[in-house]
């Protein structure tokens, strides 16, 4: 029987853990940590450092071992199918990891960025645990870059009793402002997506490193702050060596 | 000068508190909490609980003060301006226990349920003391009851790169179904709004006091628990004297 834990740590600021997830970290047996290899970023050392702060004075700390994180096969052409893949060559890992550390059963959690439940493979690499084992899967929720977002802005996400979608760049980029909302929130944009867009009429709020000591933040409308926030971006994922970054529009 | 901070406090779990918004609480000079009068709900005391378990062993304390919530006007027809009115009355009451209570400026927090940018009128109220003192507004993110209901289910709020749209009861017994996502969530509903939908095809995953000691949670085809979620919430909503919930609905 293994107990498996995803416990949302929030979007790299250590204060956004949740009372939930320090008790979480503490109960476990196992925490496995990916390693994307040098240069990838520094969020392997982010992880280890969240941990460190929430297990300082814990009487019976988990282990922490560290896995690497397969590549995913470009070859494949199909998208769905190429994630479909590396989701089970990571889930193949986790288990080898779960064996040699955990031979009869446990407690193994998992750090996830933001909330376990939000634009994250952990939940569906889990998933595919249950055909091999007995898995009981939990979910500790987490601060997003979402809420990071619209704290860093001081801003409400919706209007009064107003809808909003959230999206992701490569459908922003398809498809258009999505019908049915005058809010919307992208998120895994690497491209500036919002330059598909006619900027009349729209206002943007874009942060980056949300909730983290180097947030940059940028506001205004996105005729005139677009090419600032595409400058900015560039300067910034240079300086660091990486870039997360999140969006939130509206249009009148 | 007043340094104004929204705590997002998650949504009942004490537990749900993040370590900032534990030093947040502490660092105040006064927290404000609304009283809604006898019998209304039990939040005021929850309120109070979070606030003495978050403030243990703080060395200076801020002062905890209540203030009687004022009621919304039903005589103004318009939905719009009753809520503008509202929120215009709740500023004037902040404005009084702010001046009793800091006649020399300071740091005043307010207990926000959730997250203080989703579907909570805390942040306009606050906005409006701008015109009467120089304020500096500062957002504490919390975990939302999106996170309690996926949390508790162990689901993904998307599916993979998929939009999302979060909407109203409000909303989908108005305007149907929104166009551009198959996912939706459904936040403020007191009617079981998905009762106005044609249910063939529709999947909803539905918990009550998310996050708390008492959630309950139901999923199945829309057709086939629809009528056990109105039943199962009459019941819960009679035993606990108030209730909260939400739920998410994605079509195939």
């Amino acid at each position: 029987m293994i107990d498996l834990t995803l416990i949302g740590i929030g979007t790299g600021n250590p204060q956004h853990l949740t009372l939930q997830a320090v008790q979480a970290l503490a109960a476990q047996d196992l925490i496995l940590i990916p390693n994307k290899g040098a240069g990838k970023d520094d969020l392997a050392g982010l992880r280890h450092d969240i941990c460190a702060r929430a297990l300082d004075g814990c009487a019976t700390p988990p282990r922490i071992v560290e896995f690497d994180l397969p590549v995913r096969d470009e070859a494949t052409q199909d998208y769905r199918q190429r994630v479909d893949d590396w989701h089970d060559a990571i889930a193949a890992i986790w288990w080898q990891a779960i064996c040699a550390n955990l031979p009869e059963g446990g407690r193994v959690g998992f750090l996830v960025w933001g909330d376990p439940s939000l634009y994250d493979s952990t939940m569906r690499i889990a998933e595919r645990l249950k055909a091999r084992a007995d898995i009981r899967l939990n979910v500790i929720p987490g601060i997003t870059s979402i809420q990071a977002l619209t704290a860093a802005h001081a801003i409400p996400i919706n209007e009064i009793n107003g809808p909003f979608t959230i999206t992701t760049g490569r459908q922003l980029r398809d498809g258009g402002w999505p019908a049915s909302a005058d809010t919307v929130v992208v998120m895994l944009d690497g491209a500036c997506s919002f330059q598909s867009l006619a900027p009349e009429g729209i206002t943007i709020w874009w942060t980056a490193y949300a909730g983290m000591e180097n947030e940059i933040s940028i506001t205004g409308p996105l005729g005139e702050v677009g090419a600032q926030i595409i400058e900015t971006r560039a300067k910034a994922r240079a300086e660091h060596g990486w870039l997360m970054d999140i969006y939130l529009m509206r249009r009148s």
